[in-house]
């Protein structure tokens, strides 16, 4: 990574920083994680999207059991260097519900999501 | 906020829930911030985006004191129900450095955002 000019700025917060996946083409937002070093390091490195799964203390890479893969087209980093959001072509959707997009209902709980996959074909 | 049925579900991390903030029409992702409680309650309320300011440990209203105020339109929350996703109105730019959005640069240092106010104009 050592053509980059901020990544040696960016904060990471008890070693993560937050992640914004967003669609590359629509900007739909379709999911937040956060990323460790690692994660940053091998999304960069194999343009597919990784975490750190904090649930399961463990490197996360998005897709690996249902395919839907998230490729990354662009990595943006906010004025103060704490927060990314990633720019990806989603394949399938992003969220383990069959959901395009893990924010699919309102705080008042009314679906406004759209259903791309049933769950029961790939979990 | 009694009649919603998942603001009881939410989850906050130390007394805080990530915010990720996007323009209601475009869906430009503006920034990235934290709610408390009492921002989200007021958020709610007035309708006008409230944070938790975490390097000042103060409640901000954003653009108290620039004017840029952000309306908004709905708030989604994601499927773990730890995140939220905030559809809004800004009024000029959401970011203190002038440009539309704080998502202005790619992780290796090139500008890709817009440019939407002079800072000497509003601080």
């Amino acid at each position: 990574m050592s053509d980059s000019i901020l990544l040696p700025a960016l904060k990471f917060d008890n070693g993560l920083i937050p992640a914004i996946v967003q669609d590359a083409t629509t900007h739909e937002v379709l999911m937040f994680a956060f990323m460790n070093e690692e994660a940053l390091r091998l999304t960069m490195e194999t343009r597919i999207a990784h975490y750190w799964s904090r649930s399961r203390q463990s490197l996360w890479k998005k897709g690996e059991t249902s395919g839907h893969y998230q490729y990354i087209q662009e990595i943006l980093v906010d004025c103060d260097e704490d927060a990314l959001l990633l720019q990806v072509v989603q394949v399938g959707g992003a969220c383990h519900t069959g959901y395009k997009s893990c924010f699919y209902r309102t705080v008042d709980g009314k679906s406004v999501g759209e259903k791309v996959f049933d769950t029961k074909d790939v979990y």
